[in-house]
């Protein structure tokens, strides 16, 4: 059996043997690679402040004394190249840089800022820089079964932990102290932490899409949006469900008690309708934007296009936020290790949100929906 | 009595003032603020993908329809420009940078990456994009009241949760769990969540800087250093203490017991030395490097210089990393109005870590300690 730190270090010599591969496509002779998750993928390397250098023969990481013994722990087959305390990161940077002579040296330019690039081309003036885009990311973009295992991992942990709170909500919890105990249960089993500040949005809140969870409680509410995920060895996982009471009240549990209204009822059906079609339309070779298109068509068939006011969803993987986007707007083209969110939503202010998210495997043969929680009405009782 | 809104409102509008008077030293007509704190500091709003273009005469938030309630809820005297759901950022921006004609169009330099500023060329060729660094940031290094307000509760929360949770350590406690019940603890008291993620390293561990706790208990541990802060109203706070215990086995309580070595005791006492020595000097006027000289002298004096592997603090606000740096490489001088920590460290690998941390703020007349927790090893007992 393998352990972690193997199975890491030989993920790792295969990421850097794809880089080093695909350098003279991208018509470069080496890659400085400074984006800390790129830099995590490519070497394994959990901290931050630290850079690649990669060349067809040598890769070097480039770091500072507060992580020596955290990079001989994480990639030990790495060379390192450490900072002194009284130097500048750029003087390590053009030291390591002297040698290549007037190699074209690749650069992330989404991520290097104006002010870098400028001291990179004043302090390593020999080598040619040269702007790229998503090198990394976009071997990011498909991923590898260890990944995949990973993403099930923060999955299967925010699918239970949202198992175990909603059962014991009750009309005097608070949005917040819902937030705390669902990423404390995420903790417990086994999480690092969420993966972003979970959203919980009762009744009218649930239409602020970007909503933060605040100190007030149920004892009102008929509607509750939870949009949660764990973050597992460095991988998120992203849901979404909307929960209803469509009881009666006094029908069963004591607490005040507030029932859904019929267009909250055929809302969520339309954002559930417009989710099923389009995760049914996902596989490899289809433009992200027609999966945009197609959620969009049956929300307009409901009157509700304009309330749905941001994409159809995103990549998942060391970010919660990653490359393909699915938008009116998006270039990119499906393919089978992708990990993509699919998450409609309906938003009337001042009435109600909805939105239902899921995360979804592109495979050989189409897709494979990770997520499993109920998502229809009936599966996402508000009971209190 | 001002409402939250009415204070916030009021600080954004003395910000902005601030940012327009000091465009002209700036050599600029406008500036363009990308930065998501910038945006926050100048404006309220707590959003992410959202910029700010002030002008003397004007100032705007571009933003998508995620946020529209909430522009309205946090910067309401701030006029928006919306990007509809179809459209990209970039033709947002372009759209209102375009009356602008041929200004000088100040950008940030350190944050703006080298792709957008080529987009931002592109897309708004007529105005004049000006690379500037710090105009915000330097708004941001001295406080105003409500800012050092928000520091103190951040302060008040984390060293609560401490003097809660350090009395209840027990040897099967892990390392993760004492970080779990740290910011559960920060959170009850009011906070939104932890500054950073919590660094809990017992005996050896604790001489990884950058350590992330993990699932071993303290059963064998004389030693546990807390690195902890928590996040009020986006405000950091970032306290650390190390604990020791120099009870000889049995004396008191159950459980395994180890107790510190006189290496050990010294070596706190000499990080302690060099801590009051930097505070001490601690003043308007006083060149960050010269506080960062005297900790430095003092550790080597006592043979520890070498072991001191970082910088010896930074200041704190909306971020928990920001300017001024206190370092042997820092060109920063003090003002009245700072906050920076006060961090020396001592790592022996295989051995033990001891860092002690405060955070203080700048005064007309010196200095001002905020936080208030014992620091000796005395006072920090690692009883279980």
């Amino acid at each position: 059996m393998k352990t972690g730190n193997e199975f890491a270090s030989s993920s790792s010599a295969a990421r850097l043997a794809a880089l080093k591969a695909s350098l003279e496509k991208h018509k470069i002779d080496a890659m400085f690679v400074t984006d800390e998750i790129n830099v995590r993928y490519l070497s394994g390397f959990t901290g931050d402040s630290s850079f690649l250098l990669v060349t067809p023969d040598d890769t070097r990481i480039l770091s500072d004394g507060r992580y020596t013994t955290q990079l001989a722990q994480e990639c030990p087959s790495i060379p390192t190249a450490i900072r002194l305390s009284n130097k500048a990161m750029i003087d390590l940077v053009a030291e390591q840089i002297a040698p290549l002579g007037d190699m074209r040296i690749g650069f992330e330019s989404s991520t290097v800022s104006v002010a870098m690039h400028t001291a990179l081309q004043a302090k390593c003036g020999s080598a040619k820089w040269t702007a790229t885009v998503g090198v990394v990311e976009q071997q990011r973009l498909v991923k590898d079964a260890g990944e995949i295992g990973l993403i099930r991992n923060a999955i299967y942990i925010a699918q239970r932990a949202y198992q175990s709170v909603v059962p014991k909500l009750r009309p005097n919890w608070t949005e917040l102290e819902i937030a705390h105990e669902m990423e404390s249960t995420m903790r417990v089993l086994g999480a690092e932490g969420v993966s972003f500040a979970s959203i919980i949005g009762s009744g009218v809140s649930g239409a602020l899409p970007h909503y933060r969870p605040r100190s007030v409680t149920l004892a009102d509410t008929a509607s509750l949006l939870m949009d949660f995920g764990a973050k597992y060895q460095g991988y998120a996982s992203d849901i979404t469900r909307t929960l209803g009471n469509q009881q009666a009240a006094g029908s069963a549990f004591s607490g005040v008690r507030a029932t859904v209204s019929d267009k909250f009822k055929r809302a969520h059906a339309a954002v559930l309708e417009a989710q099923l079609a389009a995760i049914d339309l996902m596989a490899p070779g289809v433009p992200a934007k027609e999966v945009d298109a197609v959620a969009r068509e049956v929300l307009s068939k409901h009157g509700l296009a304009e309330a749905f006011v941001h994409g159809l969803g995103h990549g998942i993987g060391l970010q919660i936020h990653e490359a393909p986007r699915m938008s009116a707007i998006s270039e990119e083209t499906l393919a089978a290790g992708m990990v993509i969110t699919v998450e409609p939503g309906v938003y009337l202010q001042g009435e109600f949100g909805i939105r239902i998210e899921d995360d979804v495997l592109i495979t050989e043969g189409g897709r494979e929906v990770l997520t499993s929680l109920g998502k229809g009405l009936d599966d996402c009782t508000l009971m209190m």
